[in-house]
């Protein structure tokens, strides 16, 4: 296999995270096909030069390619799989995708053709914003990219999967796709879905009283900021991590109902206890982890 | 009643709400008089000129003011109503907290000796950071300033409360204590209740597998973040308001049931409208209220 350098690479869609992906490759490849339903973002990826050639043919834009990124909602990423996109792809070419859950998608691609070199994959970034207006050279630089090799993954799709992190920068963190997505119910769905059971109880009591929105402050943005996430691509993780999500929100109530236990019964000493704990974890991350 | 710049203002607690209010009020009150258990702060804030005398005694250091500002936790602002603060003022001194609950507040400031001018008060400011070095003049400009009247309360205590929030430049906002405590049960104990919780499922989470923190990004960032507030002063908080606290996880885990219920049943479609609303509700609140 040539190297990445001499490499056509074909994006399949320029959001935030494809786009940023093409910028990272910039210079680092020989040649960056984009696809895109969107006319308007691929207009604009070519005018700023984040692409070399743009194309709403996913055939069209794959079929010469030496490596293909699916950086799309994973719905979308799945039914690519597991209809038309095996057949498009040459022997021999590094199919990586970028969707936010991996056991659905790793399966799938377990069931593409011989000499597809599937990889799972999964870029660990903040994402306050989205669209290719946001897309940023530098948003991977540092941070966790989780691959999961699907059934029959080679060691040549390892190797060139590995390489293309390195090219943008990241951390590669290695794992089964079923690890990562217990992993991620847990930092990223209940997080959400936290947040947005706790925006629909607030609106809930502004249907009584409207001066609750008034007095929202920080805490309220922080803890709802989630709640405002792009709905189609959460139904998609939500829908393909339903196991994961529902035994963590299972944990969740049990953490809950000890709080709201202590809480009810005036026991001060035990629920400074486990506010204490919690404030030292996330203490702890915030000085050890947070990027 | 002399004007608020004849007057002498005694702040009983130097932190960051206490200390933002002396420099709000710099330049507008004839005198601040600081009140604090620790020398260090004491002399911190009157080296940088934000009080211009300081003491640890609080008999001493309110008994010749004619506005008296509690910015303390909640319990201590309670010991020092139940215990001895009544009898240390001096009659129509105006005596307004900033406690963080209203309802067992006004309760007491009902007891106090008669011609003590008390009014509850709660500035909603975002507080990521604490203590007077983090102190700031601007830190109520715009806020609301909810006022919340004790039983008895006169009409001039309401009025020399007004002006008061008017001097730091905060928006007043009055209603009875019991609907403040509704309201900031839904704002701000119920999300910091359930970043707590959340913390701790995934430090459960963390006991198996520690890669967790890793890979945690912006999400649990943002939802983690008020886990990480002052556990005292939130024990004090949420023992002071737990009937509204828990009326509201009641009604949280209404909603939490709901779109569990929709997410292992797979109805998508019901899924994607509940997390819709949530969206909606969110982005009307930052676009129409954010602060």
């Amino acid at each position: 296999m040539n190297a990445l350098r001499q490499q056509t690479v074909a994006i399949v869609g320029l959001g935030l995270m494809g786009g940023s992906m093409a910028l990272a490759l910039k210079g680092k490849v020989g040649r960056l096909i984009g696809v895109d339903p969107n006319p308007t973002v691929l207009t604009y990826a070519q005018e700023q030069g984040i692409i070399d050639t743009g194309t709403d043919d996913l055939q069209a834009g794959v079929k010469n390619a030496q490596t293909v990124i699916l950086a799309a909602p994973v719905q979308i990423i799945l039914e690519m799989l597991e209809n038309r996109i095996g057949s498009y792809l040459r022997s021999n070419t590094l199919l990586l995708d970028l969707g936010s859950t991996k056991a659905e998608i790793c399966t799938a691609m377990g069931n593409l053709p011989i000499g597809i070199l599937a990889m799972g994959g999964h870029p660990m970034c903040g994402k306050e914003v989205s669209g290719i207006r946001a897309a940023d050279p530098d948003l991977y630089v540092g941070r966790p990219f989780v691959l999961c090799p699907p059934r029959r993954a080679t060691p040549a799709a390892r190797l060139r999967a590995l390489a293309l992190v390195e090219a943008v920068r990241a951390r590669p963190i290695e794992m089964d796709a079923s690890r990562h997505d217990r992993l991620v119910a847990g930092i990223s769905h209940l997080p959400y879905l936290l947040s947005v059971a706790m925006v629909r109880t607030i609106a809930g009591e502004a249907e009584t009283d409207s001066t609750v929105w008034d007095l929202a402050a920080g805490g309220f943005r922080d803890t709802s900021r989630l709640a405002a996430s792009d709905i189609r691509m959460m139904t998609d993780i939500l829908s393909t991590n339903t196991t994961a999500v529902a035994r963590l929100l299972a944990l969740f109530r049990v953490q809950l109902a000890t709080l709201e236990a202590a809480l009810v019964a005036q026991d001060n000493e035990q629920l400074q206890a486990m506010l204490g704990d919690a404030h030292d974890v996330r203490k702890n991350w915030e000085e050890n982890y947070q990027h």
